[in-house]
């Protein structure tokens, strides 16, 4: 594998990505402008501290919660979203104490539609209360046995109540899509009436598909005039691509957190958010994230969890910008624009190109070869690959490996010998 | 956290799961039935063997391809898709092994629109040739530098030799989403009205969202007899829910790799996206594959390519089945059905409930008194949930500080006291 030589290719990188808007209205799949769709204006409800409290590892001190929230705040998150107060002292306390550092975001908190709850809540300091209740037949049987006349009555109530001491309040139901269409829409347009800021939609069961999202939120849009949230949980693997289709019909928030981390397998995780959307909305994204912290975000809350960075996430995953087969390796190494629909570079990181292997092909070595300060025809370059691909079909082979053969190759060739040196067993040329 | 009573809860949760699709018709956020839909008759052309083996950590010997082959036949995967036996002499031998297997699956090889390669292939034993070449800009200006005559005409002579032999055909565009869409159409109605057995459409570079899928797919499912498959790169998160989606307008067959390994950060998984198949298409899916044993493929594929299963993973994450906050777990002893899209025991899997933390709810912990064997009263358990949210707020606690609070708390009920053990420091009860 070897890192791509930036001091030569990087100018031309830079020019490819930026040039990469220009060519998309070109793109008979881009879907028209529309009026509904917030994909390039859209905000980020960051949930880490709550909805990622809720992760079966997590458990997040107060210095741990501080840190987290200054490095969020320093991304450009729009809103801090905290672990309701009501859930133990230290919560409460640890609310208090992020409404304290006085962040750019805003802080918000996550309460049960309930007085008792919203009355602690509002007298921590936060800018504003995030209340949700279930509305889906199940919850309504098995969690909190309440009809919708009842939830609707309560809802009003804590809505009132928490505009009375000037805060923000955002209503939603939770299992959305689980409920009864007619009671969903009856309730957001009662507490639209009510003056609430935002109505949430969450796919608390992580059930939705994305044109079913679609659809609920372009229906939801036609009814309240308050901003939309959206919560998507990620059992389905759908949680990205279902805030995508909901900032495309009208939705203007969404609930990320760190790496995903929230209930069961979580929610749709801030990075891979930003990397749907920066492909979408390059200005927009670029000109509010500071994309070049995402990996020390994650870094932070991978460690405060205890878990690993998924191999295989966007971004930040060991392998999201190495490119192994020999037609993607000369492809990317004669423009990254070819086989990359993200550049390394915006988020700090690097590019590789994987030559050490038998699906190598010899453009990748062409430039290996150049990046060992070696000289070799085409011709010759060709027959060295094919002595990398020969060891690669017996073992792994490492880089060592690859550059051993390419400078034993080399030193060979400059002996005047005809090339036949035994590539598994190289003498490395100093 | 807590394994739940399966003596006590499988059997009703078993009911649970069962009625779930009889609930569906209910929803009115589900599509209604739609001809062109394929979510309940896809199949599913397995490239872990092809794809797979583009992923940066993949070096998989003759043993390892046939171990991973065996285990997606007997998975139940339609079709098993191999690196090109043009990429080395090794990869050409392991094709021929793997043919020679007797496989249910049919064995597919992915090949360069290239006679030299196809008739390479045919010789193999194979039971059919994926065909692919770029078409995008892109791709013919840094890649290959061929015209799209040069492309058609190349596609029908490979396509006509494939046939010829009696073998499958399937002909792809690379980076379709980012090619000419009239470019595209006119290319597969050639190659449909030559024969083709399907026709491809891949995101190579992972830039497609979901409702751009629907599109092309549908327009392509008006200009095409044959099948259509579908490839998906997940860099921007979007693969399961492009395969979905591309599945709802017509699409046929779907890639997937085990894990989602491949180039980059890969494809669609196969796990993750049965994950979604399973919700939508109960009993097409449970009865044409083998659930319980994606865990094991998983972990065989894992271990070859050294690489962790992903904390998040859908279905195999450590945390997928586990419930954290109070009121989800309340919810989900009374009914899983209420947090839970996805039934572990499908997957021959555990629910977890966690109570061992500061978000832990009274109605968890009075379930764990049970599992203990203890008896209280609801105060008494709420009282002892008490004393182990008091911990949890000090240091994080495992499920043996709790069940020794429960138990140290029960002692002193039991020896008449009124409950003001030290929770810190309990002494244990045999």
């Amino acid at each position: 594998m070897c890192q791509t030589d930036n001091s030569a290719s990087a100018p031309n990188d830079l020019v490819a990505v930026d040039s990469r808007p220009v060519t998309r209205p070109s793109n008979p799949y881009q879907p028209v402008g529309d009026y509904l769709s917030n994909v390039g204006r859209f905000k980020i409800i960051e949930s880490t501290l709550r909805e990622g409290e809720q992760f079966a590892n997590a458990y997040f001190d107060t210095e741990t919660k501080i840190k987290i929230a200054k490095a969020l705040d320093d991304f450009g998150v729009d809103y801090i979203e905290l672990t309701s107060p009501a859930a133990s002292e230290q919560s409460r306390l640890d609310c208090e104490a992020i409404c304290k550092l006085g962040l750019k975001a805003k802080i918000l908190t996550h309460v049960r539609c309930d007085m008792r709850d919203a009355k602690l809540a509002v007298e921590t300091g936060v800018d504003g209360l995030d209340i949700v209740i279930g509305t889906s037949s199940f919850l309504r049987e098995h969690s909190h046995g309440k009809d919708m006349a009842y939830i609707t009555k309560t809802a009003l109530e804590v809505i009132e109540f928490v505009k009375s001491k000037g805060l923000e309040v955002r209503f939603s139901s939770e299992d959305s899509f689980r409920s009864d269409l007619v009671d969903l829409l009856s309730l957001y347009s009662a507490v639209d009436k009510a003056g609430v800021n935002r109505v949430g939609i969450a796919d608390t069961v992580g059930c939705a598909s994305p044109r079913q999202v679609y659809d609920l939120v372009r229906t939801l849009r036609g009814v309240v005039s308050c901003d939309i949230e959206t919560h998507f949980h990620n059992d389905t693997g759908c949680a990205i691509a279902n805030a995508f289709c909901a900032l495309e019909a009208g939705a203007t928030h969404v609930d990320t957190s760190v790496l995903g981390i929230g209930e069961r397998n979580g929610i749709t995780p801030l990075g891979g958010l930003l990397a749907r959307m920066l492909v979408t909305s390059p200005d927009y994204v670029k000109s509010k994230y500071k994309l070049h912290l995402i990996k020390e975000i994650e870094d932070l809350v991978a460690e405060a969890v205890e878990v690993n960075t998924p191999f295989n996430n966007p971004i930040t995953g060991f392998c999201a910008f190495t490119h192994k087969a020999g037609i993607h390796a000369k492809a990317i190494l004669n423009n990254p624009s070819t086989y990359e629909i993200l550049n390394p570079e915006d988020f700090g990181l690097t590019r590789y190109v994987h030559f050490a292997s038998r699906l190598t092909g010899w453009n990748a070595v062409k430039t290996r070869v150049g990046q060992l300060g070696l000289v070799m025809t085409d011709d010759q370059v060709k027959e060295v690959t094919a002595k990398i691909k020969a060891l690669a079909d017996v073992r792994p082979i490492a880089i060592d490996d690859a550059d051993s053969i390419i400078r034993s190759f080399h030193l060979t060739l400059q002996n005047g010998h005809d090339g036949q040196t035994n590539g598994a067993a190289p003498a490395v040329a100093a």
